[in-house]
């Protein structure tokens, strides 16, 4: 199959897998445990039934669709992503690395017969935490990870309690005795990159080997609030001003760092957010994001010292909190090193690089040889409808998965 | 009646008038044309009667008391303040040039009987722009500079148009062919300065020289929302940076340029204003006062420049609306000179100052020559159950009005 016909068939498959969640204000809305997700779920296990593949649900919805082995039937290779969505979300983002696997295990199968090892594709149940406020329930489950008693109580933002989706959508916990699989080797998660690195140097995909650590903090400053035309400039204590400083000193220290460093601040909130008003309260959010701990640690060091100096010299208090501290994860150099020998023997058009975001991968890795493929992102957009990616990256993409997957479970 | 003595009576007069519309959320809450509106303009009406002060509502319900003069029965020297209040306002803001009218002429008629000219207190109607989005509703009817057509179709955050309230209180509109009084020959208006400049000073009194201009904006920079974590600090267009990079230069610009200037940043909005989101909008506004037209312009084009630069460095559009544009008025040299001779004689605490706030007297001051005393605000709050002025300092404020009016209405 030429590679812009396989581009097209994995747009025509995300298009059909999309139609499951369809939200008629636009993009998917697919969360978990809905009757979208479930259906999806379905449609997806009906597909590899008919392809033969052996289907399996484990307790808590992650479905698997199995090439069994032939001589190491103890050996799984997984690849697989995420069947839920953002609201609005857009085809690709999880879905792809669901369709890059099923059409890699068709392709696999037809060319080169059973494999050695077993050959799995996963529909994660959830990464996205976009209908209750806990992500990565897909993965931990696999990992048996997933804390019971930190989703037991949570509700929706319809109220509906998480046991009771979950039971509805015929699913419960995975009993604390489970065997956890020990029989996963590898796992290689194709995902779309989300940012427009590979659009923008003209590459079709992006070997991950590094997925960045974050901090994330909030910040409060309180200085006076007062009348803005009674009270002259000197006697102000403008918490707002403080902030727009702070923010000036964090964007250009983080730019003046380097890649692959980022810091955000995304949130801001003035008190009382009146135009005739100093404001006496100012609060924003910070999102600091790098592939090595010690640079995260360094870099929040260096800016502290520079948030408390700015908050003396405008005399306002000063408060943070850190309320996320997750560390940079690697990649498996060993699978990435395959998937470079498969880029390079493919001649595909490709490049090393970190993932700024975060991914079922990260917690994978944590117990499983793992690695990412990226696809570029159009535009860099992603979490909206507008996410798009040419077939033939798609089809290089999968290529790529493909000759891995080879690598890993047709040699001895 | 020594100085305290007459604090003391001031502030019960104020705590006594206070207690219409007292609000059970805190302080006043006294809004055109509600009903506690009409019960004090009433009980000041029976107040002013008591004393044989000549009582008289014009037609949109401004209450005038008199004093008659003997010789000059065609001028009137007029002082006095709006009886309106915000939510939540205090006893001070409005009420207290009331009430100083009030003892002013009760002692001046005690100590010199009647005047020469004829003295008048008038409690105006509104204008704090509280209830209807129309401020200095009062002053303007009094100089026949209201317009019907702005008010007519205007209605209240309870859908209740002006036309009803204002009927429902027992008013109506000013005739178009009624007769603009031409007998005011002066105003002084007593009020609090709603700043902390005569606290910290130590001062009393405050003479003001101008009311100043004002100028507000919107200002908006749109650049391009982007992944906190994929997106390189190169490849973004942050409109909060580009935000905080604006502000800082316009306090900066502000402080550097000195007294009499004032420049706020009061209210600031990020889109999407996610931790995880770089902003791709950016939303603030600027509030500019001075007491000099040409500094206002001068300033406006100076951060004009800067913010224009900053955007294209940042790569983000830039939108400026200005949306207000009030010239600064001088007071009126001869009165303030009058005022200032009476400080000196009395030897009262005080200072010449400019008002930073808007006033009815800025409005007056356009036909009719027009003065405005201040008394401290503790800790420069206004606009709050909060507002407080000491006994002491309420009693001088007083003192130097009498003394200002005794000089304009009993000499010949």
């Amino acid at each position: 199959m030429s590679t812009l016909d396989l581009g097209e068939e994995a747009e025509l498959k995300l298009k059909w897998l999309g139609s499951y969640g369809k939200d008629p204000e636009g993009g998917v809305s697919r969360f978990l445990y809905r009757k979208e997700w479930t259906d999806a779920q379905k449609v997806l296990a009906a597909y590899m039934r008919q392809r033969d593949f052996v289907v399996k649900y484990d307790e808590v919805g992650n479905l698997f669709g199995r090439l069994e082995g032939s001589r190491y039937p103890e050996e799984t290779i997984l690849t697989g992503s995420h069947i839920d969505t953002v609201k609005n979300g857009g085809i690709y983002d999880g879905q792809f690395g669901i369709v890059a696997g099923l059409l890699a295990l068709e392709h696999l199968k037809k060319q080169y017969g059973q494999p050695l090892r077993n050959i799995e594709v996963v529909s994660m149940a959830e990464e996205e935490g976009s209908r209750f406020p806990y992500a990565f329930w897909g993965s931990k489950n696999i990992l048996g990870i997933a804390k019971r008693e930190d989703v037991e109580n949570m509700v929706d933002f319809e109220g509906i309690p998480f046991v009771e989706a979950m039971s509805k959508a015929g699913f419960s916990f995975r009993s604390a005795d489970a065997k956890i699989r020990d029989d996963i080797k590898a796992f290689i998660e194709v995902h779309v990159e989300q940012g427009g690195v590979l659009e923008r140097e003209g590459k079709s995909v992006g070997i991950v080997e590094h997925i960045v650590g974050q901090r994330r903090f909030t910040i409060e400053l309180k200085g006076e609030a007062n009348h803005a035309g009674t009270t002259p400039m000197s006697y102000r204590h403008d918490a707002l001003y403080a902030a727009s400083r702070i923010v000036c000193v964090i964007i250009e220290a983080a730019t003046g760092y380097g890649e692959p460093l980022v810091a955000t601040v995304g949130k801001i909130n003035a008190e009382p957010n009146i135009v005739n008003v100093v404001p006496g309260k100012a609060l924003f959010t910070l999102d600091i994001r790098h592939t090595d701990k010690k640079v995260l640690e360094e870099f929040t060091a260096e800016i502290s010292a520079k948030m408390e100096t700015i908050a003396k010299e405008v005399a306002v208090e000063l408060k943070t909190s850190m309320w996320m501290d997750a560390d940079p994860v690697p990649m498996d150099q060993k699978i990435v090193q395959v998937l470079e020998r498969q880029c390079e023997k493919q001649n595909l058009s490709y490049r090393t690089m970190h993932s700024g975001a975060g991914h079922d991968s990260q917690i994978i890795a944590s117990v499983i040889p793992t690695a990412m493929l990226f696809v570029p992102s159009h535009n860099g957009i992603s979490h909206s409808p507008l996410e798009y990616t040419r077939p033939e990256d798609l089809a290089e993409g999968i290529h790529a998965l493909v000759g891995a997957l080879y690598e890993l479970a047709y040699r001895s």
